[in-house]
């Protein structure tokens, strides 16, 4: 019988034989078991602790004995007394095999998952961050073999840790030789590697063994607002979220105008690039103080963006963006520094990596939506929305996927609504209305109360009552129309039509009351028919898009739908099918993704082998560009009523009954409208 | 028989048959001939240009009769009316073959070779520069097919040069849009690809088809002087050279000072890395508008210097090169981005390229110097001096190559001497003094008359006679030494024993007169006794430098010498060998080798095969610390007589006569040196 003995580790249930005496870090690794270390087993970084299990494991087959693990020893003991093991942990890396044994790897022991929890459903991501720190023992300097600094911490990570093809800014090299020295021959090192082929890069190192962690950010660059999430590297837990509004607002509310901007004024884009890239070095230092690290501790940044923002983040002038055939300067996803990017708040020697392009319409941030939500890996055939300014529409399976553009317009996010505003504390965010009395309750951001539960009043006292967001207005028309107070062409009835005073007139059209707030000094929050017409304008492109691709594909109907962006995770299914926003599909089918792009950044940011995946996914993507379709038109006029074709909606009947109305009567909006034609 | 034709070219001879039809430039890629083209045989740029030769040619056994190319043609008849064609030349890619035919290729239209005239020998440079232009036609975008500009441009990159792996910087992404719409879609791209694996990057762009040239800068950054040779980098010739003091000068005359002013003022270094790279920025605007070209047009920089230089140019603290071990923070040949560099007046992509430093004390300069000379690869023991305020010192053949720095001081360079100074108009550069009369003779830079010619006066009226340079006071102190006036020891007579009233007393020592230009209010030029002991210091050093070396290999003698250096150029061998700065050896055996670091740094801008080439042979280099070889000091302290050890110096005796003086008689020096042993 040779001198082994069975090792098993939970929760894995991997095990092995391995001879008595081998450390259980390296039986962990031999067997593949997620079982970390920074220090290379020198008993220095703690992060290897494991919990060893004694008695009998009827299920494993094996009975633990005492001394199945080699003593408690000098190294451990010290670690404990400087920096404290919880009662039963022992490192991995001291503790030696001494007989049958079952290990547990506690959780932050382990390192290659991390649980995203979305609103909808959790996510893993492989924790596979493109910069780790290592910890190397460097040779001290020797007249007879003269070499530099850098030259032995090279030669010391490619004999510790088997890496290779190393480089270093000259920041880094003027720091190497005062931290070699301060840390005894030994450092840290952040080493970067992109998944271009483009070699090891050390971003920062520090005398010693270092404790501190690495941060990257997610960053999700929108055209209204600035997300991101600094997350931790080494699990890829966030440690601080911000989000602030995009500057460039000040140069034109959405897309086009902001590339028209750039097209009328010399030097326009040059302003919008540095306003944004120093909005987002403001956010980084926010970020960091918020979370209580150093700048110099955010060594990564994610991008995903629209390929305007992309754009004008780079300092390339969108201008071919705004014109046909759309041209992309590029469309590669980039390995950067974000030095080179002009951006500060970070470590200095930074990188960043942005996300490719789909096509001149569909950005990095589809390319994020398609690495979040995979409709490339389903194989049901997936719709997946991100609902924005513009919409990016992806549809496919395994097979294939296509990617469009819709230009929706900002209606979806509460802008060009009379009472319009953006999601905030006080917005009106979810309406109901009784098909009886056409009377009205919603619920604001802020609280979870309705407006006819007892209590509301002073549960909103604070915020007020100030508008209505994307979600709500969504709701209002939906609930209008199911309510009978809307026909299927949009038109608002009269008092009469509708048996209620809350159908105000309003020049030659009516709208609809649904909170009056002026008796407490507040607004008076209208759906007015300019509302309505907006919403179905956004809509039916929306629509369009998603049937463009439908056609392409050759199906009338998705087996499922995907709402995405910050916005779709607001969005009531059953009320974005009786608008008619999506195709049709069971109400059950229909979920939402949450900040889908967003997630994107991070999967990106925690994984450098996802990076690679996508490129390749977007490189396959078959684009659809919606402005030179004509059936896109044809779609988008035909899209128009709500719902624009009943039969197209098996599923919406089980789900909301829908008045047979008609306001249209030659009076109000109708002959407005032919007097315009005249 | 089939319907092909003999093709010869010339210079070259290379020969070979092809088909009717085929362009004479696809018959020299074929053959390997040396025949230029930038635009990819479009007609457009004009390099391939060829001059074909009719009648009778036995040497090649062929006659070639008129109608053996084919008939010129509209490319060449558009080329010719917009910018000209030589008679009797014809386009390569335009005119095909059609017989027999002797074509020959004019020196202007082979790229592959350049001459570097040199003071004592021509070199051949490879011309294989890292950044060489591309013209490509990229296809226009396509709404179906959606890839950006810069995709189509590497599609193209790689359909028409086979050239994959590229990328490009921000500012160049961000001129490319605009750039190919203006040029049709076409351009003119700089790429660069380095030694180091890193693919080909695109430095800049021009519209369409761009006649400009690109330019590289050799650096030879020395602790006094910057010098620089702005290069053609098509075919090696230099458009501009020029030099400026180094400003760090103030900071210290010598490296070990600078390395004290960086210990002793925080933030010393970084003082000194700023006024480097603003002097050579200014370096580089000067030498273009000097030459009449764009900053823009500079594309590249070599730099070789010692290892103190060096660190400063990178922003390195030099401060662990001034105690042992002499640890450099990277000895590897780097391969940067000038502006990384902090240095502007060129292309802001503009690429730098470092020689690799071999030790503490014998840096990028010696290897440019081994790039240069060649010890490596020599079949008789070379010994090479680079004589500067530090001498770096090769000794070797193909077998090995040995280094070392030896700390002469900057006594060669004419500091530390009384009337010592620069090598400048003026200064006394060659001496002679009759062994008889005791009286000297000299020549001043700025004219080619000896001190006793006519008109010697009249030259020298502009300039005066100011000082004594490095060759100067080698030349003086030799000469003294064959005259009788110095003795082995270094001491100076005085008048009684050497016979002459030029031997003044000076203190408890004497001094010989050279000059005396005080009537005309001139300087009274004398070479002190301490003018002796540093020149005896400084030649010790650099022998017990190379006698070390010789010991390390076990030799005694060598087979030749080269003096390199600027200040190389200038000593007569015969002088240095009665001073017993070298070695031994056949006075015909002693060449300079002038600047032969600039040399290897033009080597290594011209040629990118070199930098692998010298990165492998520095590798390989045995380094000697002189600092911690108890042989250097004996070897020091043995060498300081003038000549040290005659018996090691046979070749010596053939070409000067040592007369057999002792001046050491109790008194002067001799007296001063006790007491203050006391």
């Amino acid at each position: 019988m040779t001198a082994d003995a069975l090792v098993i580790f939970t929760p894995s249930g991997k095990r092995g034989r391995f001879a008595l005496g081998t450390p259980v870090l390296t039986a962990a690794r031999q067997l593949g078991v997620d079982l970390d270390s920074v220090c290379g087993g020198r008993g220095i970084c703690s992060k290897c602790q494991i919990t060893p299990s004694y008695g009998d494991f009827p299920k494993h087959g094996v009975t633990v004995a005492e001394g199945a693990l080699s003593d408690w020893n000098a190294v451990e003991e010290r670690y404990r007394q400087k920096r404290g093991l919880a009662a039963g942990r022992r490192l991995g890396c001291q503790a030696t095999v001494q007989g049958n044994i079952v290990i547990d790897v506690p959780p932050e022991s382990q390192v290659h998952k991390q649980v995203i929890r979305k609103s909808a459903s959790d996510r893993v991501i492989e924790m596979n961050p493109a910069t780790r720190l290592y910890y190397v023992e460097v040779a001290e300097p020797d007249m007879h073999e003269p070499t530099g600094d850098f030259e032995r911490l090279k030669a010391a990570l490619a004999r510790e840790w088997a890496i290779g093809d190393v480089t270093a800014p000259l920041p880094v090299l003027a720091r190497l030789q005062p931290a070699l020295r301060k840390g005894g021959w030994a450092a840290t090192v952040a080493l970067h590697k992109g998944n271009h082929d483009d070699g090891h890069r050390i971003l920062d190192l520090w005398p010693g063994f270092w404790e501190g962690r690495l941060y990257g950010l997610a960053i999700d660059l929108g055209s209204t607002t600035i997300a991101a999430h600094l997350t931790d590297l080494r699990n890829g837990s966030v440690a601080a979220s911000a989000g602030v509004m995009n500057p460039q607002i000040r140069f034109g509310e959405d897309l086009m105008s902001r590339v028209s901007y750039a097209m009328m004024n010399p030097g326009g884009d040059a302003e919008m690039t540095a306003v944004v890239r120093e909005a987002i070095g403001r956010l980084a230092q926010e970020l960091a103080t918020e979370a209580g690290i150093e700048a110099r501790q955010i060594v990564e940044a994610v991008f995903v963006c629209n390929p305007v923002m992309h754009h004008l983040l780079l300092g390339i002038d969108p201008v071919e963006l705004g014109q046909a055939p759309f041209a992309l300067a590029t469309s590669s996803a980039l390995d950067l520094s974000l030095a080179e990017m002009g951006i500060a708040g970070v470590n200095p020697a930074a990188r960043a990596y942005i996300l490719p392009c789909i096509a001149g319409h569909v950005g990095a941030d589809a390319a994020a939506v398609a690495l979040s939500e995979s409709p490339q890996t389903s194989d049901d055939l997936v719709l997946v929305v991100d609902v924005g300014t513009n919409a990016e529409i992806l549809l496919g399976n395994r097979d294939r996927v296509l990617a469009c553009s819709s230009p929706t317009g900002p209606a979806f996010e509460g802008a060009q609504i009379s009472s319009g505003q953006r999601a905030a504390p006080g917005a009106i965010e979810r309406v109901e209305i009784d098909p009886a009395t056409k009377e009205p309750r919603f619920r604001v951001i802020g609280s979870d109360l309705w407006s006819d539960d007892p209590g509301f009043a002073e549960a909103t006292a604070t915020t007020g009552i100030t508008g209505i967001c994307g979600s709500g207005i969504i709701e209002a028309v939906a609930e209008m129309r199911m309510a009978g107070l809307l026909d299927p062409s949009g038109l608002i009835g009269n008092p009469e039509q509708t048996g209620t005073a809350r159908c105000l007139p309003d020049g030659r059209t009516f709208s609809y009351m649904l909170h009056d707030g002026r008796a407490d000094g507040g607004p008076l929050i209208l759906v007015t028919q300019g509302d309505i017409r907006a919403i179905q304008l956004a809509k039916s492109a929306l629509y369009a898009g998603a049937r463009l691709l439908m056609d392409e594909i050759g199906t009338d109907t998705v087996d499922r739908v995907v709402l995405a962006g910050a916005f779709g995770a607001h969005i009531s299914p059953k009320h974005a099918m009786v608008l008619g926003m999506i195709p049709d599909a069971p109400l059950d089918k229909v979920t939402s993704a949450g900040n889908a792009a967003g997630t994107g950044a991070r999967i990106a940011l925690c994984d450098v082998t996802a990076r690679a995946r996508i490129e390749a996914d977007v490189a396959k993507i078959i684009k659809i560009e919606t402005a030179i379709e004509p059936r896109f038109q044809e779609h988008f006029v035909a899209a128009n009523a709500i719902p624009h074709a009943t039969a197209d909606f098996p599923h919406l009947r089980a789900v909301a009954t829908l008045p047979d109305v008609a306001f249209n009567t030659g009076g109000g909006e109708g002959r407005a409208r032919r007097r315009r034609r005249d």
